[in-house]
């Protein structure tokens, strides 16, 4: 089996990975900050160690503002919901997932006002379009850092300076990009970083997390036991007690602090190098693929590496079902929980074909992917008309 | 080690669990609903299996209106949250934990107005006191089925009569008995139903769930990406896709489903016969003990194997802390996250040491820990005069 599914979820996951998580379940067991015996000191310890990685990684001093959540969804509706009251406008982009449109969607009917600034057939975005969003009641820019769809790079760098000097909170989504892009929180002036924890931080699924820089408020959406400061009606104030109610997945965050230090130590630059790799590779080979259109940007430093697709006189579908049952890759086709991505890419009706590459693939696997590919396009060439001789 | 905070969070688990853990995170590794390849199709069956198998287990007819959540906490809050509105009245206990109390506390700020009926100090409620409490816009009450501090099981099946009768919704938080006590949401009338995966189920922590009868619509407080209907602004109206948002935790629930299944194998009876006989064993044993204080109920009919006690000239923190360091016993000690119960047992400034006793538990663990109590409550006793011979 070829797996090109890693935007949705990473696998391989590394050896240490879930060994850190069977050491967990077999030999620690307990639930972090419910306790005061021996098995809750070392599940506090497990679950500290792993948000001071993740601090680490982003460049963020004070790692208890580091909340683990279910996923990057749930990290996502507490940054919107928690930080939008009625009369807020935000501007987002069109390339957005739905996890920051159907929470941005809810709040309409509760009076928040939402732009969606439009981007090109690239997933490119305008940063005057940004600049002329802006409304005097605009309290957020929310974006994500790389397309789901496209893989198209957005320029959070310039996102956050406009930020800064509009004074407004930067939300912004990284569930493309923890793990393998460089995200330093302070130079890209994030006031809210959302991250799941089971795509390129090699965790496993029900883990996300969300930082939440000094200063800012949320509204909590789960209230709920902290283990500490529990006498009082509402929740401690306390980081991260605050925004983190009930047992926390211990196990699954010992698995996440693992797949974070395997990150770190073979370095996002390795990982990267490796992704564009394969991604070139795949570009260049999709080239010469008659009938096999591929969306998003030719140029690699601007991209990430999730490639969508379409051929000729098939449907999305078809594609991916073709390539699961008779080639054994597995991807995902279809519009990739992010509709206004597709609207704003032409490919709302017909979907896209979409392979995403991970530090785990070969060459080997791309070639093959690459011939798959052309004998599926092929197939449906329109004949040529033989010419008499 | 000798593991006594069941009710915390469950340990050991049966190797099935991290079995089945370990074959989804190296064998299967995709997202469930996210794509249409084989390894999507077999997460998807794994995830549908742990569903069936709850469904049996509470049974519930269609087991696509089980949502898979967080943990428990995540699911009270759905349901509260979810379910009431400004102006609405709801019915709950004094026994009830902060996953509960807190939620309310936050929608009275809205307009919600909530009568916490009280219970008197081993923990029981009065019938009667929940009728009285009815007011014209009563749309729910939300009760424990056995609290965690006292292990008093509530009339439910009288308290679901009470909800049909004045045609309100009746919310159980099964925290504490959900794999351990019998529940069927028909018999017991049950509107809600919410349960935490790792505790008598068996699974891993990062599970939780919550059980929502058909015709009972709540808001949504998590939007976001739900691998089908993925094209409209709102989440898709159908079940479970409308409450599960982002990535499951899939493999914490493949090893709730093998929780699930151990549990039903063994079957309800043998585990809660082990338990009690346990428990037993400890109150006979702790009677005799000088100074040492059960609170909850003596008949074991009426009650779960968890069991708050303080000992004279100790705080619980204290007892807590040397039954750890000296003898190597994992309990807890504090407010147990339920400062309303607390109140109503009139322990919340000095707080309980808790002991909860599980199936993995044995005779010999329990005769050990009596034993220690002993040596600390003796410790501590007042001196006995010796009179002049």
């Amino acid at each position: 089996m070829i797996y090109f599914d890693s935007a949705a979820t990473s696998w391989p996951k590394p050896p240490e990975v879930w060994q850190a998580m069977e050491h967990f379940i077999k030999e620690v067991g307990a639930s972090p900050g419910r306790a005061g015996h021996k098995r809750t000191v070392e599940a506090n310890r497990i679950v500290d160690e792993t948000r001071q990685q993740l601090a680490e990684l982003f460049n963020i001093d004070d790692h208890k503002r580091i909340i683990f959540t279910l996923n990057a969804t749930d990290s996502l509706n507490l940054a919107i919901k928690g930080l939008l009251r009625p009369g807020d406008h935000v501007i987002t982009s069109s390339m957005e997932h739905n996890s920051v449109t159907r929470p941005l969607y809810t709040l309409q009917s509760y009076g928040v006002q939402v732009t969606k600034v439009p981007c090109d057939q690239q997933g490119n975005i305008n940063l005057d379009d940004i600049e002329r969003a802006f409304l005097p009641n605009t309290k957020a820019i929310i974006m994500t850092h790389a397309s789901n769809v496209t893989g198209t790079i957005m320029p959070v760098e310039e996102v956050g300076r406009l930020a800064a000097r509009h004074k407004v909170y930067f939300v912004m989504d990284a569930a493309q990009t923890a793990g393998l892009l460089d995200i330093d929180v302070k130079k890209l002036n994030i006031s809210i970083l959302t991250f799941p924890g089971h795509k390129s931080l090699l965790g496993p699924q029900g883990t996300g997390g969300i930082y939440i820089k000094e200063g800012v408020e949320l509204m909590t959406l789960r209230e709920g036991g902290t283990g500490s400061g529990s006498e009082t009606p509402t929740q401690p104030d306390m980081m991260p007690e605050k925004y983190e109610s009930g047992t926390l997945n211990a196990v699954g965050i010992a698995g996440l602090g693992a797949g974070v230090k395997y990150v770190r130590r073979v370095g996002l630059k390795k990982i990267r190098d490796h992704e564009m790799n394969l991604t070139k590779r795949f570009l260049d080979g999709a080239a010469a693929i008659p009938g096999m259109h591929i969306y998003g940007l030719s140029d690699l430093t601007k991209r990430v590496s999730v490639v969508s697709f379409r051929i000729d006189g098939y449907k999305a579908g078809e594609v991916g079902d073709r390539l699961d049952k008779k080639y054994d890759i597995a991807c995902r086709a279809g519009l990739h929980c992010a509709p206004d991505a597709h609207r704003t890419l032409g490919t709302f009706e017909e979907k896209l074909v979409r392979f995403s590459f991970s530090y785990f693939n070969t060459a080997e696997e791309v070639d093959f992917a690459l011939n798959a590919l052309k004998e599926i396009a092929v197939a449906r060439q329109p004949e040529v008309a033989t010419l008499p001789v």
